[in-house]
């Protein structure tokens, strides 16, 4: 896919710059940069006409995980334990890289077509590979790997390769696919959880990580009993072991930690650590109320993710955004997260937990060109007048409106549809994939048996 | 509008019947009534291929106010009691007939394209006239009323007509509209909360609601601190005020109930009385979380409702499906409001809150066709094999997935298009009289002047 130069006219701009600036105007891209914004001279090669649309950064997901795309709606009713034990890593382990491939490119086109333009994905042990080939056919921007699993987790009882064969994958896929295409595709070091990994693997990924100025990637305090059960055994919080590992730092990016004490909420502050708050999965799966309002009080970044398909059930960020902004007021009043606040983490604070708050995540001279195109004139947005685009990009779009998704300077998505993909064929060849998983677990043929008529 | 026959050819009929029977099959719609459903012998005026699309009743939304759709993103992040005061109800009072038909008319739209068929809506104190003849046009099934308010409530500080003018409206209202369309239109009884209205008022309402067969429908428990402190003040809650007043009982529709008490729910269930939740507006306006897992293992009858468009931000049902089967997981585990019982609740549980569950609700011979055709085939609904069609309905389907919408024997949407109404029309005319009705408040200027880039 080439990078022609693209001149978006006339739309309302969301710069969400630090100077917060909203403005009607023009953005030229060209080699995949910003190059103007504002009132600009240029021509393009391709004229985006943004007359009554909105102009945002690309949304920017920070944990989802690709591989379980084709698991939506196998898992629904349980909590995460049993969620993972009974189905999600028997399915995981079932995969093949055709089938992983199958669900990296639905995942890919679901959160295109949804305005994001970045995520940070947590992939399973094997088959990485199909998932890069993925997204490197569908133009998102990704962080991602091949999640790490050396010891047996009480309770999920997961495991997957030991500490030798995990850490040669993350070598592997390291050296074959970090950097690629400008720097779009990057690979990200990736513990599963506290509990998953070794101490050994810890300190070898923390290593490595270093090293290399890679991200890192876990689980952290997800769900009440399990950790309430592992501070017990261990007298020590994920949080408490992440920081005695040395593996607390401004690199790393935890998924959920939904039930971080007041001492883990210092440690994630004084270490920089991340935080990736997925609210859909985290009510599906009955984990909690992660305390938001409060992290982001004590100045700790957060980003947003749909987190797994099964678990959400879609992977739309508008849905995030919205859910996010209602769940935490009734805690902490009608205040808490106001609508700009959450266009803000959708966004520059998604580039900040990622890393990349230099290249993406505000509309800004010099940034990659990942830019999306908001409708706003559907019958759930009327009236017109009055009220402010922030709120009604929060509390009223859905994920239908997303008009444009542009991401490094590429239009993979216009009017609603995307330019090179094929979106039947993404369909049909999921729903195949699907099938022949199912096959290889000892649940599947019960599960297709039992239909879908229920 | 006249009604032809229809014969809905082919889909997955989710019949909501006692037997939860889902099948392959026909529906035949005849004079505005269902006369044959599975296997279809006849013939109609109109065709609808439903092929790989899901057939269900119409969704069924138990409050909603359709004269507030004009002040969609006007107060926001702000309690309950302050939007009433500071926003809502000056906005409400300085409606004219223009203002509320187009407002009537926005929502009705809103709704109907989001596969609401039914719906329980509180208007304000005047010019409900124009409310009746927006639904009249529509072609949406209604209960509504004017909103009837005789003292001032401490807080929010609303006030209307006298006991006498209120209930004079209420009368007049009554004698034109109620049964209009073969009783597609009713007329419900509606002190706006049980604070707002002197007893006599209430007591009035009781008696014309019992003589005439109506529903009542009122407020209760909405707002945390606004319920303790009329506890203190009184020393009873708004459940044992009712119930002292003679007026809990099976024909009352109770909003949002979200700080009922042990003792409250135990009136609730003894009386009969039934609950409209409205988990959007409850966490938009940071009043709480309701108890509906515990109100229905009491097997009280609970339903949907959007609320107001200015506390939602918009009146889809599906989003309010997929919210109420999330947010009470957390407190009371991942199996609460499994999928299927909230399809029963978007649709012959507000049936039997509205006691209309004989006419509507659930697809079966005789019963009135209000139906409504979902897609399930974009990307977000993906792969097609081993997921129940329920989880996909609630956890993945948009409001944009509605295809078809047929109440009352009537196609009023199809292909995700009006058969009729002219939505350009409904969207300008919407904007044209927000800024009239803005005009006539005290912060209306200011409003418009700070503009929409905010």
């Amino acid at each position: 896919m080439k990078r022609d130069s693209i001149l978006i006219k006339n739309g309302v701009i969301f710069t969400m710059n630090a100077k917060k600036e909203i403005f009607q105007g023009d953005i030229l891209i060209e080699n995949g940069v910003i190059t103007e914004i504002g009132t600009t001279r240029g021509c393009a090669a391709h004229v985006v006409d943004a007359a009554g649309k909105l102009v945002l950064p690309g949304f920017i997901q920070t944990h989802v995980h690709l591989c379980q795309a084709l698991f939506r709606g196998l898992a629904d009713d349980v909590d995460v334990v049993d969620w993972l034990r009974g189905r999600i890593w028997p399915l995981e382990s079932a995969h093949d890289g055709a089938s992983i491939h199958a669900s990296a490119r639905l995942a890919a086109a679901e959160m295109l077509a949804g305005g994001t333009t970045a995520a940070l994905t947590m992939e399973t042990a094997l088959h990485t590979d199909a998932v890069f080939q993925a997204v490197e056919e569908t133009g998102l921007r990704v962080f991602t790997g091949n999640a790490m699993m050396d010891v047996v987790e009480p309770g999920t009882e997961m495991r997957a390769l030991d500490t030798e064969a995990s850490f040669r994958e993350t070598r592997r896929l390291f050296d074959c696919w970090h950097g690629k295409d400008q720097g779009r595709i990057r690979f990200a070091v990736m513990p599963r959880g506290a509990r998953n990994c070794s101490g050994e693997l810890v300190e070898r990924s923390r290593r490595f990580a270093l090293d290399n100025g890679l991200l890192m990637h876990t689980h952290v305090s997800e769900n009440g009993p399990l950790s309430r059960r592992l501070k017990q055994e261990t007298g020590l919080t994920d949080m408490e072991l992440l920081e005695r590992q040395q593996a607390a730092a401004e690199r790393l990016v935890i998924a959920h930690g939904v039930w971080l004490s007041e001492g883990d909420m210092e440690i994630v502050r004084r270490r920089g650590v991340k935080i990736a708050h997925c609210p859909s999965a985290n009510l599906k799966l009955a984990s909690g109320f992660a305390k938001i309002p409060e992290l982001l009080e004590r100045g700790v970044t957060v980003g947003l993710g749909a987190d797994g398909a099964p678990c959400n059930n879609n992977m739309d960020m508008l849905t995030e955004v919205r859910l996010a902004a209602l769940i935490h007021k009734p805690r902490c009043g009608p205040t808490a997260l106001p609508a700009y606040r959450m266009l803000e983490m959708a966004t520059i604070e998604g580039a900040r937990c990622l890393g990349i708050e230099k290249e993406t995540g505000s509309l800004e001279v010099g940034k990659r060109g990942d830019v999306i195109l908001l409708r706003h004139d559907g019958l759930h947005c009327s009236p017109m007048a009055g009220a402010p685009l922030s709120s009604k990009i929060v509390y009223s779009l859905k994920g239908t409106d997303v008009d444009t998704t542009i991401v490094d300077g590429r239009i993979l998505y216009q009017d609603r549809r995307f330019t090179a993909l094929d979106e039947k064929k993404i369909k049909e060849e999921s729903s195949r994939q699907l099938e022949n998983v199912l096959k290889r677990t000892a649940f599947g043929e019960d599960l297709l048996r039992a239909g879908t008529l229920q």
